[in-house]
C-alpha cells in the first residue's frame, strides 16, 4: 500500500492517507467534520472540498461528482470528498469551504461576529467622593458629578431619576466609594455602593416573528456570556404577520395584549441567560431590539395598522431610546432600550441590523444581502449607493404551508438526496432522531433533489409515470421521503405537489425581488461579489439546492457567505458600540426602498420566477449543466 | 351741618361727608372696606390711612391714635380712620395702605403676582400634513417633524415614547390634521387630532408641610383658572417635618407611604380644580412643584434622612424635571413636572420659588424676603449678593403649641385688641364664626395687645397683680379671650403664660436669623428698604403687631409688603416661563447659604431676641413709644 499526505492547511492539520481511501476518510482521520447527509456514497453531494495543490494524486472526477459539480467548479479543482480517492504518493492540498463545514453551521446559529471597537452607551466609573462639611454644604449630586469631571465627556451631566432616590443612601454606604453607570457619557442613570466596575452587561434581542434569540453580553469583555431563544409567543394570535397586525388593529386591548406577551418572552430569556450566565437583572443596564416593523411596533406597543396599508408608512423610520420600563422589561430599573432605525414597512430595524452586520453599505464591491423569513428582506448594494425591498416569501422556508413540515427541531428532516440509480431519497434530521416531517432547509433539498433526479420538471410538476414505489398517486401525487413503518408519526413523511408548488412561490418572490433590485442599479447578477445568506434557514440550507431551485442568482458557490442570524450580530454590534448606534441612522437614510408591488416589471419577473430553477436557464448556467447532465 | 369731599384717589371715589363723621364713614359709604375689628372704637388700631391732603379739616389726633401710632407715623399722614373727624369744608386726599385693605388679604391668599412674559415649557401648533404616496413613502414622524419645522426653534427635534405610541392613529383621524403639543422646543411629547391649541393648562403646586395649595393655569391665557388646597396628608406621619423624616428614614416602605399619599392629595386637588374650570386632566401638560427641601425630597421619592443631619445636605440643588408619571401624578400622560432647585437642606424649592417671585435678587435696594413657617426660610440682599437661612420658628405662628391654637379655620380668633381703660379683649372670628380658638395672627395680635396694655412685661410674663377678671391664676397664668358661656368649645380661651413664651421663641428664631444675615452682609436694619411677609401666616398677621413682638425689624409699614403664598407665586412663574426656570438655577447657586447652628453669635442674638420686642429697645424705636406711651 502506497501511503500519501493530505493537508488541510486552514486547520493546520496533516495526515497519512492509504491508496484506495478518500478525502472524507482522511478529514475523519484528524477530526475535521465535513457535511456527508449520505454517508460517503456520492449522493447527497454535500461534502464539496477544494483540492488546491496535487490533484493529480486523486483519481479523476466519478460520475456521481460530475453530476454535483459543474464544470466550472471541476475546473477550480472542486471535488466531492467521499468519491475523490488516493491512487498516487505526494501531497494534497485540501481546503474545506464554509459549505461543507459542520462547526461552521453550529457557530453561524449566533450570526457571523463582524468587528466593533467597543464603546458601549453605558459605561461604569468609580468614584472617591469626599463628604461635605458644615462649613461647605454640598448638595450630594454636586458631590458626585464633580467627581466625575474629567471621566465623562460630556460638559454637562445630568442625573436621572433613579439615580437621584437612590444616591443619598448609596453615597453613604461604602463610605463614598461609589460606582456610577453613565449613558451616551452625559446621564447618570444609576449609582451602586462600591466597586461594581466588572459588572455591567447588556441584552441584544433579535424578535423574530416566528423565534426570538436573545444574547447577553459582558459589556466590558464585549464578549456573549449566555443565551436563549423561544418561539415568539405572538403565534397565537396569528401565524404570519398580517394576521397580527389584524389583531392587533382590533382595539387597544389586543395591541397590549401582543406587546405583553412579546416582553414577557423577552423578560423570560432575559432571566433564562442572566441564570445560566450567573448575573443578576438589575446587572443588566443595557438593551438593543431589533424585528421587523411589524415586530418592532408591536414590541414598542405602536399599532401596527398602517403599516400593512398601502404606502406602508412606518410610524417611525429614525432609531428609537425608550426606557426599558416604559415597555415593561425588567432588568436595571433605570435601563434604556435601543431599537435601531427602521427603512420602510417591511424592511425594519432588523434589515437595518443585517446591514450593520453584513456592512453591504461599507464595502467598494457590490454585496447582496437577503434575510429569508417570512418576508425577506433583501439588500443589494455598496459604499455608493444601497437600495432595499421585502419580498412575500410566505413561510415555506420555515416549514410553513409544507404538508409534512415542521421547525428545524430534532426529528426534522434537514438534508435529502436522491440516488439517482434507483429514485430511493436518503436524509439526515435534526440530532439524528426519527423522523417527524420535513425543515426549511429539507425541503429546498429534497426539491432540488427531485429536480436534479427528474422527479419534478422545471414546472415543478411530479413525473407520475416514473417507475418508483416512493411516487404515489392516490391523493395529491406525492414522492415519499420516509415510510410510516419508519418512524413515530403514523404515517408516511412525502414531499406533495403542492409543497413543491409552495418553494416556487416562495423563491419566485424572493428571486425577482432580487433582480428588480439589480435592474435598478442597472447591474447585471456577476457584478454581485458576495451573497450574504441570513437567518436561521439561510443557516441551515445548501447553497447548491438553494441555487438549483433558483432562490437567488447563479454565483459561484464561494461568493455564498452565510451570515446565520445577523439581525441578532446587528443588535450586538449596536449594544458595543455608540458608533455603530451614531452610524445605523444614517444608514437607514441611505437606503432607498423599492416597493415591489409598484414596480411594473414585478409580475412578469415573478412569473418566470416561479419555474424551475427560473424560465431564462442562461441566468443559472451551473444548474442547467447538473439537471441536463442526468439525463 | 357743614359738608366736607373725602376722596380715596387710588379708588377713584370720592364721597361727601358731614362734619362730626370719620374716614371710616366715608370708606363705608363707597364700599371700600377698611381693617375695622374693633368695630370703629379706637381700639384695635388697623383702620390706618393716610391723609394725603387736607389734614387740617380733620381734628387732631385722639389719644387714641397716639397709642396707635408712633410718632413719625403720626409726622407722616398716619390716622385711625375710625378717629379721624371731619371738623371743616374742603376736600381731604385719603390713601388706604396695603395693611388696611381687606380685599387685599383676599387675593394674597394666591400670592402676588409678579409679571413674566408668557414663554411656558409646552407649546402647542396646529399642523396640517400631507400623507405620503406609494412614490415617496415617509414615515408619519417623518411627515410630523418636517410640518413642525420652522415652527420650532431646535434644530433637532424628537419624538416622545408616548407621542409615537398615540401618532399613526391620531395623524389620520382628522384628515392629517394634529395639534402636537411640543416641549421645551424639542421635543414632542403629545399629539392630538385636529386643533386643540386652544386647550393647553398647567398645575402650579406649594407643597407645604401643613398645607398644599394647587394651582390651574390656562398656559395660553397665562392666567390662574382653577385653585384647590388641602391640609398636608402627611401630617398624620408627623406634626413636624423631622418627625416625617424619622418615619421616612426608617424603610423604603414608609417613605413610598408619605410620599404616596401627597401625591393623592396633589391628584386630588388637581381633579377638583380641573372640576371646577371645566378641564380634563389630560388636559394638562406640565406642572411645577415646590416645597421645602424635606417637601421636596418626599414628594419626588427621595429619603430626606440625610437633609436632617448635619451638614444637612439636599440630595440634589439643581431643578429637576421628572415625568409626573414617574412619581405617580395623574395627569396628561406625557406630562413632566418641573422641581425648582434647593440652596439648602433647610432652603428649599419653597424658598427659591419666594425669591423668584419677590426678585430679591433682581432689585439694586437691600430687600429681606421672610416666609414664616415651622422653618422660616429668610432671604436677603440684592441684585449684588443674596444669603439665606432658615430659622426653627416651631408651629407658634400656625397655632401649633398653643393651649387654644387653631388652623385659621371658621371660628378662629384672628385679630386681638385689648382696650387700655379696662383690659377688656375685642377679637374677630374667621368666617365672624363663634370663637373656637386663636390662630396664628390672632395669637400675634394678642401678645402685641398684652404688651401694650401692660399685660405682660419684656419677658412676656403676665403681670398678675394687675386688677383685670381676665387674668386667671387658678392654673398656669393666663388671659381670658372669650368665656366659657360666650362660644360653643366649653371653655374659655385664653392665651397662657406658655403660649407667650411659644411665641417668644418662635419670633426670636427668626428676628435673630434676619440679624444674622445682615451682619454677613454688614449693613443696618435701616438700609432694608422692602420687607416680604410670606406665608400664609404673612398674610394674615398685623404688620404692626408682628412688629410690636419683634418678629421683624422696625421699619416703616411702609417697606412691608405681604406677597401671601410667594412660593406659589413663584412656581406659576416657573410654569408660565422658560426663563424664570432657566433662571432658578442660577439664582439658586447665586444665594449662599448660612447655617445659624454653626454662627457664633447665634446664642446671644436669639436670647436677646427673646425679650419683647427685645433686649435692646434701640433697635426698635417706634414700639418703644407705643409701649412707653400708655404708662
Amino acid at each position: 500500500m502506497t501511503d500519501g499526505t493530505v493537508v488541510f492547511e486552514e486547520y493546520g492539520k496533516r495526515t497519512q492517507l492509504s491508496q484506495g481511501n478518500n478525502i472524507l476518510d482522511a478529514a475523519k482521520k484528524v477530526d475535521i467534520e465535513i457535511s456527508a447527509v449520505c454517508g460517503g456514497r456520492g449522493l447527497c453531494g454535500k461534502c464539496r472540498v477544494v483540492v488546491k495543490e496535487g490533484s493529480g494524486n486523486l483519481e479523476a472526477a466519478s460520475q456521481l461528482e460530475t453530476m454535483s459539480l459543474s464544470k466550472e467548479e471541476l475546473a477550480a479543482g472542486y471535488r466531492l470528498a467521499c468519491c475523490a480517492l488516493l491512487n498516487r504518493e505526494g501531497t494534497t492540498l485540501v481546503e474545506v469551504p464554509p459549505e461543507s463545514r459542520v462547526e461552521q453551521q453550529r457557530l453561524l446559529v449566533a450570526g457571523i461576529e463582524t468587528a466593533v471597537s467597543r464603546n458601549p452607551s453605558v459605561k461604569k466609573f468609580l468614584l472617591h467622593l469626599s463628604k461635605s462639611s458644615l462649613e461647605n454644604v454640598k448638595s450630594d449630586t454636586d458631590i458626585l458629578l464633580e467627581g466625575l469631571t474629567g471621566k465623562a465627556e460630556a460638559a454637562r451631566l445630568r442625573i436621572g431619576y433613579e439615580a437621584l432616590t437612590r444616591l443619598p443612601t448609596v453615597i453613604r454606604e461604602r463610605d463614598w466609594s461609589v460606582t456610577v453607570t453613565l449613558r451616551d457619557g452625559e446621564e447618570v442613570i444609576y449609582v451602586e455602593p462600591g466597586d461594581t466596575t466588572n459588572r455591567m452587561y447588556g441584552l441584544a434581542v433579535d424578535v423574530g416573528s416566528t423565534k426570538i434569540a436573545a444574547y447577553l453580553l459582558d459589556l466590558n469583555e464585549g464578549k456573549v456570556v449566555g443565551t436563549a431563544s423561544a418561539p415568539n409567543p405572538q403565534i397565537p394570535f396569528g401565524e404570519d404577520i398580517i394576521s397580527r397586525v389584524s389583531y392587533a388593529s382590533k382595539g387597544e386591548k389586543n395591541l397590549r395584549q401582543l406587546q405583553g406577551v412579546v416582553i414577557a418572552c423577552i423578560n423570560k430569556l432575559l432571566l433564562d441567560s442572566c441564570e445560566s450566565a450567573g448575573v443578576r437583572v438589575s446587572e443588566v443596564y443595557d438593551a438593543v431590539l431589533v424585528g421587523n416593523t411589524v415586530m418592532h411596533h408591536l414590541f414598542l406597543g405602536i399599532n401596527p395598522h398602517y403599516v400593512a396599508l398601502a404606502p406602508y408608512p412606518p410610524a417611525i423610520r429614525s432609531s428609537v431610546s425608550v426606557r426599558a420600563k416604559d415597555i415593561g422589561l425588567k432588568m436595571n430599573p433605570a435601563a434604556y432600550v435601543y431599537v435601531p432605525p427602521n427603512v420602510a414597512g417591511f424592511v425594519g430595524a432588523d434589515a437595518v441590523a443585517d446591514v450593520l452586520a453584513t456592512e453591504v453599505y461599507k464595502s467598494e464591491s457590490l454585496s447582496i444581502m437577503i434575510d429569508v423569513g417570512t418576508n425577506t428582506e433583501i439588500v443589494l448594494g455598496n459604499d455608493q449607493r444601497t437600495i432595499s425591498c421585502s419580498a412575500a416569501s410566505g413561510p415555506a422556508f420555515e416549514g410553513g404551508h409544507i404538508e409534512f413540515g415542521m421547525r428545524a427541531e430534532p426529528g426534522a428532516i434537514e438534508n435529502v438526496y436522491v440516488d439517482p440509480s434507483n429514485l430511493e431519497p436518503g436524509f439526515k434530521t435534526v440530532g439524528d432522531a426519527r423522523p417527524r416531517g420535513i425543515c426549511g432547509s429539507g425541503i429546498v433539498d429534497a426539491v432540488a433533489a427531485m429536480l436534479k433526479s427528474g422527479i419534478i420538471n422545471k414546472y415543478g410538476l411530479i413525473d407520475t409515470k416514473l417507475k418508483s414505489r416512493r411516487i404515489r398517486t392516490d391523493r395529491v401525487p406525492r414522492y415519499v421521503l420516509s415510510w410510516k413503518e419508519d418512524n413515530d408519526v403514523g404515517h408516511d413523511i412525502a414531499v406533495t405537489q403542492l409543497d413543491v408548488q409552495e418553494i416556487q412561490l416562495a423563491k419566485a418572490a424572493i428571486y425577482s425581488g432580487a433582480t428588480i433590485l439589480m435592474r435598478h442599479l442597472h447591474i447585471e447578477p456577476r457584478e454581485i461579489q458576495k451573497v450574504f445568506l441570513a437567518g436561521a434557514f439561510g443557516t441551515y440550507v445548501d447553497p447548491q439546492s438553494a441555487v438549483i431551485i433558483g432562490l437567488y442568482p447563479d454565483l459561484p458557490l464561494e461568493r455564498v457567505q452565510f451570515v446565520g442570524n445577523a439581525a441578532g450580530s446587528g443588535a450586538r454590534m449596536a449594544l458595543l458600540s455608540r458608533e455603530v448606534r451614531e452610524n445605523s441612522d444614517l444608514i437607514s437614510r441611505r437606503i432607498d426602498y423599492v416597493e415591489l408591488a409598484a414596480d411594473p416589471s414585478f409580475q412578469r419577473e415573478f412569473t418566470e420566477a416561479l419555474q424551475l430553477p427560473h424560465k431564462d436557464l442562461t441566468r443559472f448556467p451551473t444548474v442547467a449543466q447538473l439537471i441536463k447532465r442526468k439525463e
